[in-house]
């Protein structure tokens, strides 16, 4: 699959017009055009960005994108333009939201879905509008494919998956009556060639960028993956897996069943999860791992052998009468 | 939202007509007429209730029910009426199926549902007898949403998931062919308002009482919620937990991913449980808890870390040789 | 339920056709007539069955079964014909996808699905091709049931539930650049009678048998049940529980929520499984176990006071000074 851009604008968008949409102070290269929205990894002249944090001021004004909204005046290199507002994100989803409205669909498949050849759709199956399917897939009965998710060729996706649900993201306050307010999701769900996905999976959309099953994927029925996750290719994932927002799995990465995985992590290429195992950080590639919380698999083992044996350590110390 | 009556009757009905529906004993006052039935903490005057547990015989019979279906003869105070059976959860059952019969439905969206101004109802999802959804609510596709069921305003329901599914409650005995008889289940779901629910998500319907998802709880993805389960407001539910049946959580409950709760337990207000932890029994409010079974969580922490220090201790007390 | 057999042949078919069909070398009774295909241990005179293991060589040759598919060239017994190919699942599996080759189907409900008399089935359900399902069942909204199906009589499948997905059952390797290869599923999911399944379960077809759930088994929402497993009678099995393929679990087992069980294992009669237990070999029966990775529950409790004392035991060891 060829790189997909987070947002191709239909022509060129006026800079001047967007700072206007969002309410932006432009500074630098005012005249300029922009050609899309895209993530900071794949960003190319002409694109739009948008950085809130401090830590990534640098790498963004610094990167191929021409146009950064940023919450800081900040010095422009030649050529570029800043948008200063006081919340990048809700800005770039403003953006986001007037080139890509909410459009209700009151039709099975949608009249702007675009089918690939060889494409087998089943009944009772909801494809949304701007879905893009690719070339020979199977989407099987009572499947869910929300608006502008793309799906690759050779993909099979089997009865009652969800791809596209909306992410769990909330603002949280504790001081007014209902403490949960949803945030916009901007992203999508990009399901890269020959991915087969089991029966009754849920893959929401990126928030801030696109949720993506990596070329080759398999994934078993019941498996959760949660916002803006990246898995790479080949990875084997077994049932009722559930893996929260913003992680990255690495190329050939295996998940045994009912594995959770925690949040903003990255699980490194190769490694491999036994059954029921919780990751709560980051996990070098190349390794087995095993238990919640995990632990490298050998190092688990033993601990287990070890609990064994404090009964005898018990006796040896404190003698029989326990 | 209002408060939910478990059932009003279209028009009060002659509690003699109704002993004689479920074959019972009247004692007490005899001409009186019953206006709906009632949870035992919802019941106001003319409600009829059921109680087949003496450790609630008195609360019952001194509640602001009129009118108590019991299998106990019982002093009745002044204006009450006792209707006397051998099985009250059976003879409240028939009262309920009499007023709420089973009837078929072969429309995606049943004509005797109510659906509120500006709720918009995607494709392939299914609406059942007598459901009343509010306003400003969002259905997505392929959700199913069963007879009765409640649905408030500023709802959202991502595709997928099943309201009000029948209840796992079964009578067991082991010296028939068959096992597991399925025991009616009388109650609804109940969705209130600013409620948020995930994609592939199942909340059974009550078996004596209503299913009840609180005020501005948000569910996330693969949620499992058994019959009579209530959650309080405010409650934060990440994907892949199941909690069992007759659960309380109190109000600002948050479970992390893949949390099993237990049947008939309460969790406290606020109280945080960590991921893939399992409750085994009720657990006090304001607290952190964690792992399988679930301890507080820092004394689970201190654990974790006192079984990683045994190979000290054994080679301390047997010397290298292990 | 009868016996079903894994396929009948519409009529008997020569051996030496089939022989052509798989390009097989054919020893023995080269004139006689196939009459269908079937389990090892469901064969009778006349079936053709396919062996791959050593192992299983001989059990296979002196099995009722009159034809063998075998990639090794053995003695035959007088009557009975060995088809002798290199890779006998491959062979196999080509015969039965000429016998059920697939069929698109663009409607809910198969015209070539059968129903049986006082069966409902609710709307946005699809039924397809060959599924069989028997009488008084209710099928709830937005279940998914695969070609070839069988359900028996007096079953309830409730909402989103998917019947004969595909197993998750891959060729690796890992040399190439895509590591997984989806390998031929030829079975069925068979559910038999008084079986009621809940609400977003999936159920996968067998590989090179059918995956069977037993007369009177009672499943709760939200269980993954894999490929060529079989339950027995009466078994009883809580929300959230995922069994990989080719597992036995015998009659009358009970798993509780969010058990884990490993492929290719059986659970003994009567096993009781606690929650988010995780089985990974087989188990004895008429006990009860528990904890991730399983154990007999008193064993298991008894460790998990054992772990409580660690402290003391380090006071008495070390002193107080940790």
């Amino acid at each position: 699959m060829l790189k997909i851009n987070f947002m191709q604008f239909p022509s060129p968008v006026s800079i001047q017009w967007i700072a206007e949409l969002i309410d932006a102070k432009l500074i630098g290269n005012s005249n300029g055009f922009a050609t899309g929205i895209n993530e900071i990894h794949k960003v190319e002249k002409g694109d739009l960005v948008f950085v809130d944090h401090p830590k990534y001021y640098d790498k963004c004004i610094h990167s191929a994108a021409s146009f950064i909204i940023i919450n800081k005046d900040y010095e422009v290199p030649d050529g570029k333009a800043l948008l200063i507002v006081d919340h990048p994100f809700d800005a770039y989803c403003k953006i986001v939201n007037h080139f890509r409205p909410f459009e209700p669909c009151s039709k099975n498949i949608s009249d702007s879905a675009i089918i690939g050849e060889g494409s087998f759709i089943y009944p009772n199956t909801f494809i949304g509008n701007h879905v893009r399917i690719g070339k020979n897939c199977i989407i099987h009965p009572n499947v869910t494919i929300m608006d502008h998710c793309i799906i690759g060729d050779q993909v099979i996706i089997q009865p009652g998956t969800v791809i596209g649900s909306s992410a769990f993201y909330y603002n949280s306050k504790k001081d007014r009556e209902l403490w949960y307010k949803k945030m916009p999701d901007c992203g999508r769900v990009i399901i890269e060639d020959f991915v087969e996905i089991g029966a009754g999976c849920t893959i929401d959309r990126g928030v801030s960028h696109d949720t993506i099953i990596g070329k080759g994927t398999k994934m078993d029925n019941m498996i959760h993956i949660g916002h803006d996750t990246v898995t790479g290719k080949n990875c084997l994932i077994a049932a009722q897996v559930g893996i929260a927002g913003v992680v990255t799995l690495e190329d050939g990465v295996t998940l045994w069943g009912q594995v959770g995985v925690s949040k903003t992590l990255t699980i490194g290429e190769n490694a491999v999860i036994y059954a029921q195992s919780g990751v709560g950080g980051d996990l070098e590639g190349g390794k087995t791992y095993f238990g919640s919380p995990v632990q490298d698999a050998r190092i688990k083992t033993k601990e287990l052998v070890w609990v064994k044996r404090i009964p005898e350590l018990w006796e040896k110390v404190m003698g029989k009468s326990h």
